[in-house]
Parts: structure tokens; C-alpha cells; sequence
């Protein structure tokens, strides 16, 4: 966190990635370039270098750590790994995306893994364990005393997008039936309040929670006043089983920073911070941005070029099936085609135009599933027909009149014309079914959607484009 | 905010939803349903289901009338809007979607625009000011007090997506020289502090942003310590014409609460609070996605279908545009086609796999421009040109044959195979080009990268199979 303006601030973290890249050249062009994992090592030449870089990176904030290490190559961002002090490598390794963490965790040995790991919250640890090799976690899991091992054991039960996942064990709770003074004493004996805490949690003796005591309220009442009195009851309660997803709505909705989660007893078993939320909204909205071309995030740009093809393979093959199925639809009507030409020259437009008004709708309707928006999905079929009749009537027709002009073929703009209309109102039919059964089904609409509706469009558009044709025209 | 479980919360909602659509229903089963905007005219009959419906809503969180505006078709909706309470108009008004808005604004004569604005902070009338017929505006602006115009004609003068747009102005600042415990007196005069308050700000006589005191911090530290010696005066600050995206990534990456936003001078002239960025990230992301298949925010999915049409046509057109010149390519070839009919068949393959392609490219790119990691474009050129090779080499191999045993024509197998690995090739070199180019030029490489891919390689397809097919095979 730097004492200067925002802009200044990257332009400031971008200046130091240069700096930090020029010094590393500098070392590579040493006669012998320090090995990897082996800075220790590096012959005395390299070592002002060395320790120049060391000051710079511990004077950076953790996150800017991890930001310099995401923007490095894979061998540069190792030796910078290498300066960074051991006693940082634990939360460095939670800030940054997945395919860095990968490369770092590989890079180390199972003692500096289990050495980073204990450093880190139970919480923190349960976020890295998937990452961890075995041997590691097991490690861990033992040198933590008996409380913590619980609640490890409980955050690695929950489900990847649970509030499980999101939830914290830090906070401070106390009784309804001592003052706010005690509170105060309470609280100055612990030197520091956890991150985010807005709001002190109310239980009784079985930690049943019975309200929240926000700090700020504390602040304005007076010390006389019973932690009873100026609790408000009427908390948010989330459960470790909910949808991380539902818990991101409710802090948006209600402009949270903290909440209570509890189990199905009412007991108060962790709490979920406004960072999580909005690490988890990030993350996710990335996460979907990457799937809708087929990638995931394990993928980023210094990636391997075998590493990329892996995480590329399966959309391709996916949609190259699809390919095939409209290319056969094509090859049904070859004779259609060598009698008339055109033909081929005009189907991919009612195929694209017919994929595109499709996805608008899907847009749309995976919009409104998210929002919690959809009611009636008979009155959208007919909205969306309505507007597939129209759009099909305006743009078929301006085909229609073009395909005309270009080949002096009235029958073939008036097919033009029809096909137009008929694939639009396919697209807008599949473009509202597709995510409606995808969200029935209990699967994401937002995920896959795209890729069918434009396989029914452009199998569909060539399907009825040249099935017109052949009718009408030949 | 009910005292129940998240799931159970949405439940509610939903509940709450369907019974009001049932109420609802018989109100205008009754022989006069009560007209738009006329609800105290309803006919006797009409009373007590008017009178449910209204404790219903006052009963609700601001947002969860929102929600429920939002979720119903338009003439529903106005009447809700009839029904609850003048006073919270404002703040719900700012609480719904664009599309949401237009409609209720649309149903609200000026006198009540003006009265319901008035509730609002000015940083809240500055968000719904672009909304407000201009009228409105100018009787809002002439009733507030000297202090609060020149807040208001601030916030209405920064650009959309800049801090000054996120940017409130109620907020908390002492002096340096005084003790916690004249701080404490001087927050309890308040009896409120402005939500999301975790810090408060120290200004010197002139409102220089000297630092800032946690609210979690006074509470731990003694009362006669002074401010200077409580407050951390590494802090960040924002400017108001920094972009928001920036100050959304400070947020994130720092985990804050609320930062201070200071003018050129050094000068405290609002603060931005973690709940402004969240609403921000979910904006920008929704609109993304929604402009990435040509939508505008204003369409829900219970706009008419010709304000959909409206919405949808410009995007449509540009896809035709597209769509006819990769038509033209293929109308250049005719000849080769009527020679050969199988290249109508496979052409579209070639084109489809290379714009999916390009895409996976594009979203790699975009993806690392958005998270400041692109430093060396040329090792990118080199490595999305050899998975390009790579990929063209397994997929375009797979096809080759494909089209061989199809065919029983080993040269258009050949060719298939070249076509598709020149064609991922030029989708690798422009899916790179393009975002970089846009993000060069200062636009947003998300918008708009998609289509011209798809345009390049569709164009570029046809050409190179149908060019690579005429000099190879006729």
C-alpha cells in the first residue's frame, strides 16, 4: 500500500517489474546464472544484484508480490519466488492465480511447503490443500493442535462453491448478558481485531447465535449499555451448505461486509468477509469468461505451448463434431448445390445471422435465470418468437433483395427471405429452451449454451435454406 | 433482512413473489381493475387486497422491493410501485436494474420525481440524474442548500466509469492533534456513523488527507493516545478521475472496506466504500456480457418486443455486413464449386474451427491485458502461432482423412489439412493483433474482438480452402 495516487500506484508496481526484469537479465548474462531454486548458490557477482532485488520485493505488499510474480515468465518469476522471505510464501501462495501457484508449489520442496503452510489460517490451509501434494497436507494436519485439526477437517468437507469454501474462523463473539464497557475490555485485550470485523457476533452459552453488535454501533452508544440492548437480532445467517453464489447476492443486496454463518443447530460456526465475496465474484465471472471459449483458468499466457494445446483440445474437438454434423447436412444436398450455385454462397449467411440472434437470446434468458427474474416461460417463447418474426422479416428481406440483385433470381431472394424467418424463429425457440433445461437439469446455462445453440443454427439454417430450395427453386 | 437461513431467504423471496402475483390476478379479476398510477381510485372490492399487498412490501428490504419490481411484468410492476411507501422511492429507484428504472420513472409524474429524489444523498442523485427528465433535475438542484449544489454538480461532472462516479461524500474526518478520546465524544454526537465506516479520516486545518484511523483500532488502543500516534498514515487514496476498474483492483488486492478519494492538492473530497466497487464489478461484468452479444442494459426480458428489436438490430446488421463479404469470398469461387461440390461442404468446417479457435485465443489476451501481465507480445506471437501449427497439424489431420474416406479424394484431403492449419494460424496471428491493436487504440478489447475474429476467419477460411482448392485441385 503505497502513499500515492491510484494511477501512480500501477504505474509505480509496472515500473518495478521493469526494474525487477532488467536486474534479472543482468544476472542471466552473469557467466553462471544462478540455477533454479538455487539463488544461494549464485556466484559473487550476482549477489548485489541479488539482494537489490531482495529489498525490493520485501518492501512490496503481499498482493503485489503476487502480482510481479503472475507477470513474469516462468524462470524469472522462480528466481523471484527464491528472494521472497520464506516467512511470506504462505499467503503469497493464496494470492496468486492458479496456473502461478502451480509452478511455485512445484518448485519447492515438501519441508518449505509444509514450512509456508503452517504459517496460514486453518481456512487458508483448506484453500491450498487441493493444490498440496499428500505428504504435505498430512504433515501439516499433524503439527496442528486438536481445535484446529476440526476445523481444517470441516473446511475441506465443503463443497468448492459452498460458503463452506468462503468461510473464515476468525471472529469475535461474545455474551448478550455483560456490558458494552466489558465488551470494550474484552476486545482491547486481544491488541488487534481480525480483518473486517464490522460486526461483534452475540451468542449464548451453547454459541447459538442470538445477534450481531456492530463495531460502529459500539462506538456511539454508551459503555453502560447491555451488549442485550444494543445487539440487533435481525442478523443474516448463512449456512455452510448454501451456494457461495446466493451468499455473493445477499452481500451485494445488502451491502454487507461480514455475516454469521451457523450450522442447522443456529450455532455460530465461522463467518464469511466482504473479501472473500469479492474474490469469489472475480474468480467466478473469470472462471466462466474462460470456459465459454472452452479454457480453463490452469491456462495463462506463459504457459507451455503442449500445456495450451492440452487445455485447448476439448472445446475444439467439441465443436468440430458439431462442424461435421452441418457439414453433412450440406452434403445431403450436393446435387441441390452443383444445379444451382448460389446456393453455397448464401447459406452461411442464414446459418451466422441465425446463430447470432440466438445467442442475443440466450444471453438474455441466462441473464434473467441468474437474477431470479423468470416466471412465465411461455410468455418469453412468444416474446422471443415475436422478435425472431420481426428481425427475420426486416434482415431476410433485405437478403431476399440482395440475393435478388446479385444473381437476378426472384424465387431465390423469396427463399432467401423465408429461410431467414424460419431459422431465426429456431434460434429464438432453442435460445430460450437450451438454458431453461440446462438450469432444470441443475447445470449452469451460462456454461455450453452457446455451443449448442450455434450448432442447431447452423445445421438447422443450411437444413432449411437448401430444403427450400431444392422444393422450390429446382 | 429476515432472521432465517440464506436458502431459506430466497425461498421467502420467491414466496413473497408468487403471492403477490396471485393478489394480483384477483385484483384484476375484479370487474374495474384499478387503472395505472390509480391505485386510490380502486374499486371497494379492491381495498383489502391493496392494503395486504402494501403491508407486504413495507415490510421489505429496500432491496428485496427491488427484487420484486424487477421480477414482475410491467403493469404488475407499476402496481407495486403504486404501493409502497413515497418515502422509500428514491432509494429503490436506485436500487433496480436500467430497464427496471425507465418504466417506473416513466410512470411517475415530476412532482413525485422531484420528492423522491430529494431523500437522496447528492452522490445519489448524481447516479439517477442521467435518468431524470431535465426539469426534475433543475427543481432538485434549486431546493438544495449552497453546499450540497456544488457536491452534486461535482459528482454529475465525472465520467461513468470513473472513481468520482463511485465516489460518496458522507463520510468522517478529524484532526491530527486531538486524542482518541475527543474522537469517541465527537463520533457519539452523531448517534449514527455513515455505513460502512471502518476508518476515519485525519485532515489537517486545510483537509489534507494526513492518514487514517481504524475503527477496530480505536477500539483496542488506549483513549489519551493521540490521533498522529493511532493513525496509520500509509493509506490509500484515490483520485476521482482514475478509472473505477482501476479502483476496483485496489479493493481487491488490498482488501479494503472504504478508501479516501483526495483532488490533485492532496485534498479529502470523498471516500469510495467496498460496497460502490461490488455494485461496480457486477455491472461491468453483466454489461459486458451482454454487449458481447450486442445488448444494451436497458432490455429485460419484459421489454416490448419492438424496444427488443430496437435493441437487438445493430448488432445483427454488423454480423450481416460480415456474413456477406465471407459470402462474396465463396461467390468468387463459384466456379471451382460447381466443379467440385465437396468444398461446399467442407468450406464451413475450415471457417468454424478457425473462429473458435481465434476465440480461445482472444480470451487468453484479454484476459492477461485486463490483469496488467502483458509484457512481451512477440513471445505470445510465436507461441499462439506454434498450438496454432500444432492444433492445425492433430485437427486438421483428423479432417484430412475425413474427407478422404468421404470423398475417396486424397489431394482434398490435402488440402483439407493445409486450409485448417493456414486457417488457425491466422486465427493465432489476428487473435493476438486484434486485442492489442484495440487496447493500443485506447477501447476496451473485450467489445467488439469477438465479431471481428469471427469476421476474419469465416472470410479467411473460405478464401484459403477455396484459393488452396482451385490452384491444387482443378
Amino acid at each position: 500500500m503505497t502513499d500515492t495516487s491510484q494511477k501512480k500506484e500501477l504505474e509505480d508496481l509496472q515500473e518495478i517489474l521493469r526494474e525487477l526484469r532488467a536486474l534479472l537479465r543482468r544476472l542471466q548474462d552473469l557467466e553462471e546464472p544462478p540455477a533454479r531454486n538455487d539463488v544461494v548458490g549464485a556466484p559473487a557477482a550476482a549477489r548485489p544484484l541479488l539482494d537489490v532485488l531482495r529489498a525490493r520485493l520485501d518492501a512490496l505488499h503481499l498482493a503485489d508480490v503476487a502480482f510481479v510474480l503472475e507477470a513474469l515468465p516462468l524462470e524469472e518469476r522462480l528466481i523471484v519466488w527464491d528472494l521472497v522471505k520464506a516467512e511470506r510464501d504462505g499467503e503469497i501462495l493464496l494470492e496468486v492465480s492458479d496456473a502461478v501457484r502451480e509452478t511455485l508449489i512445484e518448485s519447492m520442496d515438501d519441508e518449505e511447503l509444509v514450512a509456508a503452510t503452517e504459517q496460514l489460517d486453518t481456512d487458508e490451509i483448506a484453500d491450498l490443500a487441493p493444490d498440496l501434494p499428500e505428504g504435505v497436507l498430512e504433515d501439516v494436519f499433524q503439527s496442528l493442535p486438536e481445535e484446529e485439526r476440526l476445523q481444517l477437517r470441516a473446511a475441506m468437507s465443503y463443497a468448492e462453491d459452498s460458503v463452506g469454501a468462503l468461510m473464515a474462523f476468525d471472529m469475535v463473539s461474545v455474551r448478550e448478558d455483560i456490558t458494552l464497557e466489558a465488551v470494550t475490555r474484552y476486545l482491547r485485550r486481544l491488541d488487534e481485531l481480525p480483518d473486517h470485523t464490522d460486526l461483534v457476533f452475540v451468542v449464548d452459552r451453547g454459541r447459538h447465535l442470538k445477534g450481531a453488535l456492530p463495531i460502529s454501533k459500539m462506538i456511539v452508544t454508551d459503555l453502560d449499555v447491555m451488549v442485550s440492548a444494543a445487539m440487533s437480532t435481525e442478523v443474516v445467517r448463512l449456512h455452510p451448505d448454501d451456494p457461495a453464489q446466493e451468499a455473493a447476492q445477499t452481500f451485494e443486496r445488502y451491502d454487507l461486509v461480514s455475516a454469521a454463518v451457523v450450522d442447522d443447530a443456529g450455532r455460530l460456526i465461522g463467518r464469511v468477509t466482504v473479501n472473500a465475496v469479492v474474490d469469489y465474484i472475480r474468480d467466478s465471472t473469470e472462471a466462466e469468461q474462460l470456459a465459454q471459449a472452452g479454457l480453463r483458468e490452469e491456462e495463462d499466457i506463459f504457459s507451455s505451448v503442449w500445456d495450451s494445446v492440452k487445455n485447448r483440445w476439448a472445446w475444439l474437438a467439441v465443436n468440430l463434431v458439431t462442424a461435421f454434423i452441418a457439414s453433412r447436412v450440406i452434403g445431403a444436398f450436393e446435387g441441390s448445390i452443383e444445379k444451382l450455385v448460389a446456393l453455397a454462397a448464401l447459406m452461411p449467411i442464414v446459418a451466422g445471422i441465425g446463430g447470432n440472434s440466438g445467442n442475443q437470446t440466450i444471453t438474455m434468458i441466462v441473464r434473467s435465470i441468474a437474477l431470479g427474474q423468470l416466471q412465465n416461460a411461455r410468455m418469453l417463447f412468444f416474446k422471443e418468437i415475436s422478435v425472431a418474426l420481426l428481425n427475420g422479416l426486416i434482415w431476410g428481406g433485405i437478403l431476399g433483395l440482395v440475393a435478388y440483385w446479385l444473381y437476378e433470381n426472384p424465387e431465390l431472394g423469396l427463399v432467401m427471405t423465408g429461410a431467414m424467418m424460419l431459422n431465426l424463429v429456431l434460434a429464438a425457440m432453442m435460445g430460450v429452451f437450451i438454458p431453461l433445461a440446462m438450469d432444470k437439469l441443475g447445470r449452469d446455462p451460462a456454461l455450453g449454451s452457446s455451443v449448442m445453440i450455434t450448432a442447431v443454427t447452423d445445421s438447422g439454417g443450411f437444413f432449411i435454406f437448401l430444403g427450400l430450395a431444392t422444393l422450390f427453386l429446382l
